[in-house]
């Protein structure tokens, strides 16, 4: 599936090209982040090698699923973008990194999930406790090793940026969090929240390996704006997927957003809009919201696949793709202004790419 | 009651000078840390405000019990030491306060402790996500505000301190969940998880506002040092005053550590002495470690006095007594090496004397 497929030319050099730039970042990245998590305190070493999926459950090392790396990614370029080495991004992409997965080890236990890429969530094998406290552990660690990188200039601004970004991340889980409360929420309130809670990090990958790198601030500046606008545009193809992707790619049930009575973007924009198609699935999401889980639980497909059918008929579906190449453009237009070497605008603009036609 | 009065001379006039000098921090502080609060996003701030004792559960203005300040009184104290005004240790003093308070919303929810300062915890009020959240919140706002404060190599130097004593203090909290599950912990155990949990923050609080004040580095180590073992002698006398300490003063239960299994100082101490008293204390913890929550709740009076008859017959109490005499020393002592205003230098002895002889 292409829920927003931005441009017909070349996609498999494009796709090529950035599965070895993944497979590069993920090569450069790893062992400095096993080096980070390996000076935490035990048993937080063990519990963060769990959640990266470096170790099972019982200790014994695996070969889990560790995400798209695309944060790190973005970091290393960002270096390059700078004219440095890709090397020189790699404190700021571990620090990335860290926070994200704060992030998550937090956000998993606030919102009860119990399975994270196929396996079960830090909570549920080691206890809430743990879960918290090696979020915090990670999240300490970020500022640690970032303030470590560079000189006093350098870290202090690189720290900056890493610190703007972790808290309006925790802003965007403050925002979402309410939303689950709210009868409606309203498309910029969505946008605002996912531009926290996706957007600010990727803003950060983006520009943090260029401030290691030596950028000015009108170049971090333009990376940030291209990381934040990549972020939205990854966060509007994820809502997609989140109702109608294919269960074999993303890993998640079906219409899994509509399953947890996710406001996210499809179903916001549906609600929005005019017609009799946006006035049922707000008459129905209304109802549903009343519901208690248990209740909810009980629906069977055919309940979820109308809900779907009416944001689909609403316009929600496709507001939410034309959003995706609206932010995919601003992206990067962001770096049209600004001075790049050649093979990195291409990566960077491969990456956007391959963000917005991924189909997990 | 004196735990481990320190110096015979004058306590009425030192008393006095500290009196002032925490009610001058708070009025210094407590403008920055509201401004600093407010920046956090809806519902956080209100959260917040619930915790620091600002407003109670219904959303009124209180004025609750806000704590010691000891922590701020310290960073004011340590830009003074550098010669600077005490309102250059401000950012310092907030950026502590705000890491102490994350901690203590984490540590609550982690530990199950349903009660702080006589009132319901935020976790038992606002749930625990937001206890979570506004954690994170508290933790990063303190990052973000102290790289917004001096010069690029000033911000730099003074986030490099908070962020390695922030990961001292989850070390810290991370050794005292385990040491829960342990029959046995050693003193150089104990003091290692004490001088994470309480020495590295008090440490810093000592040493950030000199670095905001332009000190060498070798000052703001001196500071640092005594910080961090006036943060020993601290936790000694906690220690203390966690078994023997006067519930109408401490606002705890009765033996409120012993109800807790904790094992504190007195207690670990006391297991690694020689003799029956020893021998017999061990034999009943060891025991008590293995009864669930509910069967110890039952205890009455005579049970947890009689426990901590044997920590006394055993020495536990005379040496912690002792040790918080040796932390106290080697703090004062810390300074003995370099130049101060002779004020300064007054005060943050009497700040020391302060914490060894309270009763609460």
């Amino acid at each position: 599936m292409n829920p927003a497929a931005p441009r017909p030319a070349e996609p498999s050099a494009s796709a090529q090209a950035v599965t070895e730039l993944l497979e590069r970042s993920r090569a450069l990245t790893t062992p400095a982040l096993r080096a980070a998590v390996g000076r935490l305190a035990p048993p937080m070493d063990t519990v963060a090698a769990y959640h990266f999926g470096w170790i099972d459950a019982d200790g014994r090392p695996t070969e889990a699923d560790s995400g798209k790396a695309v944060r790190p990614a973005l970091a290393l370029l960002s270096a390059e973008a700078a004219g440095a080495a890709a090397e020189v991004g790699v404190p700021g992409a571990v620090a990335v990194e860290l926070v994200h997965n704060f992030s998550l080890l937090h956000d998993d236990l606030m919102d009860g999930d119990e399975q994270r890429r196929h396996r079960d969530t830090v909570w549920k094998v080691h206890g809430p406790a743990q879960a918290i406290l090696v979020g915090d552990a990670l999240f300490a660690l970020a500022g640690e090793l970032i303030l470590a990188a560079g000189d006093d200039a350098t870290a202090a601004r690189a720290a900056r940026r890493l610190a703007a970004a972790s808290r309006q991340l925790i802003d965007g889980q403050a925002q979402d969090i309410a939303f689950e409360h709210r009868e409606r929420v309203s498309v910029d309130e969505c946008l605002t929240m996912e531009g926290n809670k996706t957007g600010a990090l990727l803003a950060c990958a983006a520009s943090i390996g260029a401030v290691l790198g030596g950028a000015d601030e009108r170049l971090a500046d333009a990376l940030d704006t291209y990381g934040r606008h990549l972020g939205l545009a990854f966060q509007a193809v994820d809502d997609l997927l989140g109702i109608w992707g294919d269960p074999r790619s993303t890993g998640k049930l079906t219409w899994s957003d509509l399953r947890q009575r996710k406001k996210s973007l499809p179903v916001v924009a549906a609600m929005a809009a005019d017609g009799p198609a946006a006035g049922r699935l707000t008459a129905l999401l209304t109802a549903d919201a009343k519901k208690s889980r248990e209740e909810f639980e009980d629906f069977d497909e055919a309940e979820f696949a109308a809900r779907a059918a009416l944001i689909e008929e609403a316009g929600g579906r496709q507001w939410t793709a034309d959003e995706a190449r609206r932010q995919y453009d601003t992206a990067v237009g962001a770096l049209a202004g600004v001075e790049l070497p050649a093979a990195t605008r291409e990566r960077l603009t491969a990456l956007a790419d391959f963000v917005v036609v991924r189909s997990k």
